[in-house]
């Protein structure tokens, strides 16, 4: 680094902090302590306005899957800017890249999934979902079935539904929810299970809950429940073994609508273009999709219906014959053919089948930082997993929330040039899908000699 | 237009319809009818699959500001997606664009809004306007202080929230709304005022009523008030002269913060940055952008908020110090450099006193339509008019909505090569800002032939 570099960072800082409001931040703290300026990226690397260089365990945030700095992509985004980077979709109007990416996305999803509503990001696709669950039981002359259910520790996204819909329950502290909408049940969160219960006896348990949870509230008032596969945000949770399955039968049963929020899991992070059916046997009413759609190189997100569900809210109504919900950058030409160029590598380039081969690789490499001390649990799938930290490996005791310690290690490990997410006592990892040996082995290096460090600076200051 | 054309045409028609769910649509009309494939862009115009050609006089939706098919937004655009189309913004990260846009967008804001809070769109930054004037009160210690009073005919979005924001109340049949948070005035709708009233009285009324609702609501109740300057998609309604002034101060003078819904008016259309202050002589607490911010080439919104709130919301809480609110791509770094690039690109190319210069151009030619016998009223300012139809002048009798009478002139300005918008009967005009004098006279002969033509159906068909 040069001192022009040094410059230019300085000046960026200051601009940054002067007026950019970063999303999901204490401000005491980046007050004081100031941005790192990403400026480039390389498939899973990102480099800062510094030079330094980091492997990037986070794809961005769960999405660069097919990795950063594509030229074919560049080259698609130039092409479409120049001929027709935006037109609307409302009424009789459309484009070729928002048709064909529908097309495209109709045969790659579930076979009853066939009708794509696009926005331009995963919590706009789960307000459009639950705003479409509610027209589709007004028109089918059913008003009270309006109630959502949801988990504790679910991440939905941040519009003020999408918040509500999130149960993540300290993000709601300070912020008003929607009303009387979600009710939630239990993460199923297997490594802190209560003490006495197998994995899958906690299965029964939290099956027998939703099934409480709906009788408690009425099939008749609940129009849905919204589920990731894995619970991201929320600590990389994987329900236990059936978990899908049956609370997608109580859903059928109950005439529920299942949402299966993928934002994080479709486009390849599973080994699976969608996760839902092909790995976990659900087949959703209504299908999430953000983040890996376009590998985050443009805003989008989709959110697509059954045939049932379109079949209803298509007939024009009463009092208005219009389905009166929509953005301007619903089916944006110029993203959605960066989606279809997107999918298009990923099927070229052999991204699943990679990630299918290599996951297990990558579960076995950091499963071998158990003997650490403050290693809980690590877990996860393929190319989204995740390490608990803990204060006492036997009774799970975690550290206290001042001890921060995730943030830690992560800036241990980012000075040793891994980028990793640091979650209250969690690390993520969600890697580009470009990861190969040589990036696993080095991630996890990096994670247990920083790990290591801080168990180091814990001692000396006598917390641990 | 040759064969391969019009089989590329018939093909994405096909996928279309059979997949993707088009905003704002009845389905049944369009299903029977189809769609338009746009496929080309170049400055005001826009041509479809088959080779035609049309003047775009609604610039894709209010948006594409600078023009279609800019080699310059191209580039950048390219050049960004090698470099570093994506990284997140949360906590310590950043990245140049989104810290040198935030920078600008404070130099051209009102001098009292310097701290920006990006999104992907309108609809989110208005959910975030509402989001953070819910937190900023519950910060100060005023948890009572929720209520957000709009205007009927307002538009403000589509998320379940933003929804809730907009005014136009057919837009709310079969879908749900977030109950006992939003209360609506009357729309300041100078046209269609109570006919005994002059256009004085009738802004003395409409502030009345905002003062009688503010005291029926209680203004320790009332968290903000948000209006568009000029309601957009509810008809290009100008309030009379002095309302955004008066409606500001009642604001003020109750601790209500005034929200500006600028997504339509900044970015050149009314011949300013930000209108706000310099025309409506009103110092927002918080701006809303979107649409012209990027010129629609990209997904992007923008939610400005004053020092004084962020002085608030940025301290750490009690149970949670993070503002726990955001998105994926909320600062996203080709977003935000797609976004300088675009004003860049108006002040070098001095798009705001091109419309300065040629608004009022515009505004009289457009004018000259009000000798047609169906033509009611011709509103709006600049660079955003419309034309409002009636059965009858005098009485100022709309047309039954089975006329769909906006529309019938629509597709005969299309036949004609002149795209505008209807909406009920309404014909709305907001062109790219490259508009000259040449396309004014085509855009506004176009419309002249085209409501003759509709009267000669009308009157053949009997309605006349």
């Amino acid at each position: 680094m040069n001192t022009q570099e040094l410059n230019i960072s300085k000046e960026i800082w200051e601009k940054d902090q002067a007026h950019l409001i970063h999303p999901y931040t204490n401000y005491k703290k980046f007050n004081t302590e100031g941005s790192v300026v990403y400026a480039k990226g390389e498939k899973h690397w990102i480099f800062d306005a510094d030079g330094n260089k980091y492997l990037d365990g986070i794809a961005g945030l769960w999405c660069v899957n097919v990795g950063h700095g594509r030229e074919d992509i560049a080259e698609i985004m130039a092409a479409e800017a120049s001929k027709l980077a935006y037109y609307n979709t409302f009424e009789d109007a459309t484009s070729i890249p928002a048709a064909e990416l529908a097309a495209k996305l109709a045969e790659i999803a579930p076979e009853n999934l066939n009708h794509v509503f696009f926005g331009t990001g995963g919590s706009m696709a789960n307000d459009t979902a639950i705003k479409m669950a509610h027209y589709y039981f007004n028109l089918k002359g059913l008003p009270k079935k309006k109630k959502v259910i949801s988990r504790d520790l679910a991440y939905h996204g941040s519009t003020f539904l999408a918040h509500t819909l999130t149960g993540i329950h300290s993000t709601h502290i300070g912020f008003d929810l929607v009303k009387d909408l979600v009710h939630y049940v239990s993460a199923p969160y297997t490594y802190r299970r209560p003490a006495e219960l197998t994995e899958e006896e906690f299965c029964d348990f939290l099956i027998k809950e939703l099934e409480d949870k709906i009788n408690e509230v009425g099939a008749d008032e609940i129009a849905c429940f919204i589920a990731e596969p894995i619970l991201g945000a929320g600590g990389v949770l994987v329900p236990p073994k059936g978990y899908h399955k049956r609370t997608w039968e109580l859903c059928q049963k109950n005439d529920i609508l299942y949402i299966s929020d993928e934002v994080v899991t479709a486009f390849g992070r599973l080994g699976e273009m969608i996760a839902s059916e092909s790995i976990y046997d659900v087949k959703p009413d209504i299908l999430v999709m953000a983040k890996g759609i376009s590998s985050g190189y443009i805003p989008l997100g989709a959110t697509m219906i059954s045939d049932e569900i379109f079949e209803v809210i298509s007939q024009p109504k009463e009092g208005n014959p219009y389905f009166s919900h929509g953005f301007t950058y619903s089916g944006h030409p110029l993203a959605c053919a960066v989606g279809l160029k997107n999918i298009e590598i990923m099927e070229n380039e052999h991204f699943c089948e990679h990630v299918q081969n290599l996951g297990p690789y990558f579960e076995t490499q950091l499963a071998s930082l158990s003997d650490l001390p403050i290693v809980g649990d690590i877990r996860g799938s393929k190319f989204m997993l995740c390490v608990e930290c803990v204060k006492d490996k036997n009774t799970k005791e975690g550290f206290a929330d001042e001890v921060t310690i995730a943030k830690r290690i992560y800036y241990h490990a980012k000075e040793r040039g891994l980028i990793v997410r640091p979650l209250g006592s969690l690390l993520v990892l969600s890697p580009p899908l470009t990861f190969d040996k040589d990036a696993i082995d080095e991630c996890v290096y990096i994670l247990r000699e920083s790990i290591l460090a801080s168990m180091e600076d814990l001692i000396r200051e006598g917390i641990l």
